[in-house]
């Protein structure tokens, strides 16, 4: 095909299996803050359960929350969790199946998951989450209650024994396959914030603050 | 705000925590299909670990495979996995704190995971994997070596004890807050599928085949 679009940039950037492991804490920093969503990884009576959530850091912990109610959110407090993030950013189509491949950034970190008990702590914590995807939307809410605080369960986990991959850029074929007429490439995805859709239970004269019409993770 | 424009089918849908449960079949198999993003966890030397992957479905069972030089995907064999499947599909913001959520639609499948061994047994699950996302493919490709398909390990999972849970909608808040000036509603996210990048080492007479230029999960 015509020209080569893929840029340089992310070309010298593929790396091959054994070269996807990343330890710095910037990277592994700099993928948990752009993607809440995460999946915790625990055993429940004694076999494996991995539930979806969202996670948010501050400094060198993650934390995450569910409801008091839940069984499984109470058990994987205080007993060693793994805690994965992981973007799918695109399908990697090579001359052969082998090579096919997927772009991704995860970070996965290890530990034992501590429960915070402490009504102010939780509070403050739950609001840094809040502020941290929605600036300023804490103080605009009806304050927490306390048997609110009660019935949140909150998590946190010190990014300590904690590892990122990343891959990017194009197929790496066998050299023998480039001379194939064989279309390769990459299909990227990307996440996607759409337009903001109004509670129809919004009274009258509520505008859309900033932190939504602005939204990004 | 002006009008409702959150469509009433998708109101009717809030479900509550203890709602939003789903068992049947279809309803499993439509996420598994629309979304081969998926989190595998087990146990790795006594302690969870939570890997992503990409995960096809074939009738009742699903798949997923990695590189036999990998300890962690070996081990993952003949063991007790979860494997979880989740999209975000937006984040709902309501009056209080406590009453935030997010939309979403996750599958977990619980059991024990097989290790597909027979050279054309794995071969065939590889096809449908790569001509489930890409129809037509596998026969364009350099086929896949003896040593290739021995690199591969193939997992599979029966889809017997399974559930799938789904949140639409805007937030449901305590009836006292709607008085309050607070906006509501839900940010939107999606997964969106990006035009191609061609490989720069594609031949000149290559085209974009249709799997790629209609690619969508």
């Amino acid at each position: 095909m015509s020209e080569p679009i893929l840029p340089v940039t992310e070309r010298t950037r593929v790396r091959r299996v054994h070269d996807r492991g990343h330890f710095d804490r910037e990277t592994i920093n700099q993928i948990l803050d752009i993607c809440p969503h995460c999946h915790v990884g625990y055993q429940l009576d004694g076999k494996p359960i991995v539930t979806p959530t969202l996670q948010w850091r501050e400094g060198n912990k993650v934390y995450w929350h569910g409801s008091s109610a839940s069984r499984a959110i109470r058990k994987s407090g205080e007993t060693d969790v793994c805690l994965t993030v992981s973007t799918m950013d695109g399908l990697v189509l090579a001359r052969s199946a082998f090579h096919h491949s997927a772009n991704y950034r995860a970070v996965m970190i290890f530990g034992k998951a501590e429960i915070v008990s402490d009504p102010d702590e939780k509070t403050e914590r739950l609001r840094a989450f809040v502020d941290g995807l929605f600036p300023g939307r804490w103080d605009m809410l009806r304050p927490m209650t306390a048997k609110e605080v009660k019935a949140t369960t909150l998590l946190s986990l010190p990014i300590e024994e904690a590892s990122a991959k990343i891959r990017t850029g194009g197929p790496v074929d066998d050299e023998e396959d480039y001379k194939l007429p064989i279309w390769a490439g990459i299909i990227p995805i990307q996440q996607k914030i759409l337009a903001p859709i109004n509670d129809p239970r919004n009274l009258t004269e509520v505008t859309v603050p900033d932190h939504v019409s602005g939204f990004k993770f």
